[in-house]
Order: C-alpha cells, then sequence, then structure tokens
C-alpha cells in the first residue's frame, strides 16, 4: 500500500501539477479558470487582481484603516506565541500525549486599539492577529467594504453562486497558520505586505499525520499579562495536521523521525503571494500560512470562500484517507526513503 | 479494502451522481457544462442539441445518403454476431482459458453496398457495422460533413480546442458495444434511431473485472460466406472489461458467479439518447453500447472525441485501480454481499 500511495504523490506532479504554481499575468476568463484550475484541483496565482480596489492604495496607511474603523468592534486573537488553531503542548512537559488543538483568546476590542495590539506583538509574550472566519469583512468590516469588491467577480461566474463567507486578515510575521484543509474553493487576496504559502495536494493526505486532539483555549489575563491554556468542557476532539513545516532547531531532529512522509517525501509546493495578487487554493488543499508585513508594519488579506462540489475528486479523497499508509504494522517510525526500500523488497507489493 | 472501495462506489452516488443521469432541455452554456459536468466527471443528456443540422432531417433516408456518398469507399465492419470488439471464445468450447479479444474483419466497401450489409444484418450470421474510431467522420464521411456541424460549439469552448476525432456510427439492433472506456472526453450526438448506454464511474472499476486477453481477429471469407477468428501474430495482450451485462439466458447462471461484483453491486446507470440528443460521457466512464434502428432501419450517431486531462481524478483513478479489491487471496468467486458479510467480520477491516 505505501508503495502505492507514494505513486499517486509522484503521480499527480508528473501529470498534472508539476512543480510550480501556475502563475496569470491578469485574471482568467470563468471558463479558463475553470478548465485548468478547478476542474483540476490545481492552485494558481494572479496578478493584477484587484488593482482596482480603493484598498489596494489606502490600507497600507494604519491612519486611514483607524480613520476609517475607529467606532467598529472587531475580533482581536490573542496568543503568547502567534499560534493559533494549532497542535500546541498543553502541560509544560511537552511531550506526545500532552497535546491539544489551541485556539486563541478572541475579544472585541475597537479597532484602533485591535491594531494597535497586532503592531505591537511580541512572540512570547503576546501576539494580536485581526481575523476571524465566520465572514467577518462583511460584518465586522462593514464600513470598509467599499474599498474592496464583494465578491471576485471572474470566480462568482464560474462558481455559479456568490461568497459564502468573505474573511479579513491583519498580521504580522509573528502570526502562522498551521497545516489545514477547508471545505471551500478559496480566492485569497493580500491588499497590503506579503503571504507565505506552503501547499500539499488531498492526494499527500497521508503526510501531514492528521491526528484527533483535544479541543483547549487560551484566555489570556490582563492583571497578570499571562496566558492560560486550558481544556474544553465537555472534552471534544478535533483532527488537525501533526507536521510543523519549520520546527525549532531543537526539535527538528526528532519532528523529522516523527513524520518521516512529510520531511522525506517530494517537497510541499511554495508562494508568496505579494500585494494585488490572488491566490486560488482549491478546496481540499493543505495549506500552512506565514507573512510578512508591509508598509504599515502589518500583512492584510480578504479572502472568499465559495461552496466546493462534493463530487467524485471528494469521494476520492476519502476513499484515500480511509486507507493506512502501512500495508504492515511495522515501525511506524521508518523514514520514506527506508521505507520504500523496505516496500520494493516485499513479496506482497 | 473491498468495503472501503464499496464505500467509494456508495459514496460518489450518493454526494455527486445521485440514480439517474442529468437531462438538459437545451445545449449549456460552456461555464455550466464546465462546472456541472465536466469538473465533476458526471455525464449529462442534451436536449435540442443538433435541431439545426441537416443531418437529422436527412439520414433517416437511406436513399439520400447511398445518393450523396454513392462514389466514397467506406470501412464495413462484418462480425457474425455484431460483437466486434469484444471477449470472445476463441475456441469451440468457449472455457476461460479460450477467450480473446476479437475484433471485426474490416473492408473498404463503397457507402451504397456498405449500407445495404449493414441493413441486411442477421445476427449468427453475417452483421454489418459502418464504423472506424479513426476520425472517420472527416476522412471517409467527409462529403457529407456538411450535414452536420464540424464541432461541438459550446464543447468546443469548454475544452478549449477542436475534436481530436470524430467518428460515425452506422448500426443495427445486432451490434453491441462491449464494456470499455476511453481517454477522450465524449460528446455523443444521436442522429438516427436510439443508442442505449449502461454506464459505470471509473470508481466502479473493479465491477468490470479488467483482464488481458489475447488480440485475435475475424476474417470473412466470401466464397463460403463464413467467418474465421484467428489470434494476431505475434500474440499481444489487451486489457478488456470481462462482463457482458447481458448475458445469454444459458451463460447467466455462470456469469453472475463470476462476475459479483458487477452483477450484486450498484445498478449501472442506463440512458437512452434519441435522434436530436447529445450524450456527454466524461473521459473514463465505462460504457456499454446498443441501439434501436430508426425509420431508415439503423441507428446513426456521431461522436465527438476531445483530449482529456490527465488531472488529479486521473491519478487518483490509476491509484484505485491498483489496488486489489481483495484483502486476502480468499476464494475470489464470492458474492458481493457475501464479501460484505465477511469484510465486516473481519478483525482487521
Amino acid at each position: 500500500m505505501a508503495e502505492k500511495i507514494e505513486n499517486l504523490w509522484r503521480e499527480v506532479r508528473e501529470l498534472s501539477l508539476g512543480t510550480k504554481i501556475d502563475r496569470l499575468d491578469s485574471p482568467p476568463s470563468p471558463v479558463k479558470f475553470l478548465r485548468d484550475y478547478v476542474s483540476q484541483s490545481k492552485p494558481c496565482v494572479i496578478s493584477n487582481a484587484i488593482a482596482h480596489w480603493p484598498a489596494l492604495k489606502h490600507w497600507s496607511d494604519p491612519a486611514y484603516l483607524a480613520g476609517a474603523l475607529s467606532n467598529d468592534l472587531v475580533s482581536l486573537h490573542l496568543t503568547p506565541n502567534g499560534c493559533a488553531d494549532a497542535v500546541t503542548p498543553v502541560g509544560s512537559i511537552g511531550d506526545r500525549d500532552d497535546l491539544c488543538f489551541a485556539s486563541a483568546h478572541v475579544e472585541k476590542v475597537l479597532f484602533p486599539e485591535a491594531l494597535r495590539a497586532v503592531q505591537s506583538s511580541c512572540k512570547g509574550k503576546k501576539v494580536g492577529y485581526l481575523q476571524q472566519q465566520n465572514d467577518c469583512f462583511r460584518t465586522e468590516y462593514s464600513t470598509v467594504g467599499v474599498d474592496c469588491d464583494g465578491d471576485i467577480s471572474w470566480a462568482t461566474e464560474a462558481f455559479g453562486c456568490s461568497p459564502e463567507a468573505v474573511n479579513l486578515w491583519i498580521g504580522t510575521e509573528h502570526s502562522v497558520t498551521s497545516f489545514h484543509k477547508d471545505h471551500y474553493e478559496n480566492l485569497y487576496a493580500v491588499v497590503s505586505g506579503e503571504k507565505h504559502f506552503l501547499l500539499l495536494p488531498p492526494t499527500d493526505v497521508h503526510r501531514l499525520y492528521i491526528e484527533q486532539y483535544p479541543a483547549a483555549n487560551y484566555s489570556y489575563h490582563r492583571d497578570t499579562e499571562a496566558f492560560k491554556l486550558e481544556l474544553g468542557e465537555p472534552m471534544r476532539d478535533v483532527p488537525w495536521c501533526s507536521v510543523d513545516p519549520y520546527p525549532s532547531p531543537e526539535n527538528e531532529a526528532s519532528e523529522r523521525l516523527k513524520y518521516p512522509l512529510f520531511f522525506n517525501g517530494p517537497k510541499p509546493f511554495h508562494c508568496t503571494v505579494k500585494a494585488g495578487e490572488i491566490l486560488y487554493l482549491p478546496s481540499m488543499w493543505f495549506h500552512h500560512v506565514s507573512q510578512t508585513p508591509g508598509d504599515g508594519g502589518y500583512t492584510i488579506a480578504v479572502n472568499y470562500w465559495y461552496d466546493m462540489q462534493f463530487d467524485i475528486k471528494y469521494a476520492y479523497f476519502n476513499f484515500l484517507q480511509s486507507l493506512s499508509y502501512k500495508s504492515s504494522s511495522l515501525n511506524p517510525i521508518l523514514s520514506w526513503r527506508e521505507d520504500e526500500d523496505w516496500e520494493s523488497s516485499d513479496a506482497e507489493v
């Protein structure tokens, strides 16, 4: 089985994906977008995609945004380290059994204060991220909605529906989004700064080591300026990718041993999306996101989630995910290369 | 493994395909066609699709066709039983080891004579079928090319290219095309009579029992009015579907025992395509085709093959096909239901 799944990783790259994410100089027609990208579940980056948005001109200026949103309450996400919605040690020892899925402390704050919290983020102490994946751009930020388009017109025509949710993201280099997938087609427009994506196709699901982690929440205490991380009540498990593609130097060796299919398999696709560009991220693709701030000291992006089709590609994905990578229960921490040798010398394969 | 593959059969039906082939009252826009059918690998039948073709008015009249093509040499396929490109007993005993992949005797004949051979087909003796899957409509039948469109305009716009091949088919109820798949996107237009399709999605590949069969050819001897079926030289194997969905009454019990995944699994999709209608048959779908003649005593169809994308769907298909349905090598002739019980009582599953 391992060898067959590895062949799938290889074949989808050789036949379809290549080694680099496609770049288009201008928005595609709806037909081209559907034919060359959506139908094939292939990402692409589109330049000159939002040149007409006032946001592109104004939002790099913190004073403009703070002025425009001076009376608006927005959701500020706070964590000690910039890793919200990520697998995190719940105890102080941090051994395997103590990992949880940690969500940020969220508070509603007036935008100018929230923006200052983002800009003054300090890793290890307190990191602020303005984001809320519940259509926040059309609710909390409606005051500046006119600075962007309400949808991505060619995508709306292609998908045959309006976006299901539009989300705003304002953060710094301290905030990172861990590997995960969404059940949406995603058009991700960068307005200020740069976003860096690591991408893996749905075929590579076994390489992310999705496991169940107990949900936990940070709470921030202003008086002590300290975070507390506590398991939710009642306990609830969240399936999440275990792999951190950028482990700290002291953890790197152990992470590579734990997740050989990720570290020893084909490299993730990498792309940087600059201000003015849009990434089309197909549904079910795994993505890890980091960012570089622009002139205003932050990165801003607006993403449009469109409903996905639960079609044959989705059924194939579920089937693949239902299979064990291993054809036996031998040592599960063999490296990919070692494992390939092991497979090819196995008479059953 | 068996249970997981069966879940895939079920899920693709429940989430995407439903129980019936979609029918559209008029040709879809290229965007709708791509979004709702091509991208999802979903067939559909389109009515009022070729109302403007002169062929629809004239081709049911044998005199019209014989007149228009009076000087054209065309490829006439002859078999004793109407089953060309089908798994056939090569010996007279007909046991499993004696099966081959039999191709028709082909001769180039003036069209009026060829049409008479089709119309006077007699099963068990000699069945004629006018077809040649090598772009024959644009070569052998170019004289009547003006009676049809050179392409299906909305499909050409959707696929972004012209058809790779256009084929003509003139046959009677005696000619049947056995289950197979093509590596093309297929727009299949019926001009006279009716075509009956049995369809299975690519996810169901194990249910067709694709095996290697030695290629063989019929040769027809005019003097004795007899066919001879001989293995090709040098020997060459052809992978082909083993299942005949309509076995003769005397073979039915044994066929059901040999191919339980087909006969005991979900029913194939069935659709009848009438004169004036087009079937969109996605690449890699398995199809079995039979026909009912129209007024002229024959069925006529023109099909347009467009290049397919070798994308993630194709890679998933190859992966699925590489897996054995069986998770063990126990008796391979268990019925599907029995097998499901066997699986669910297996501790490993």
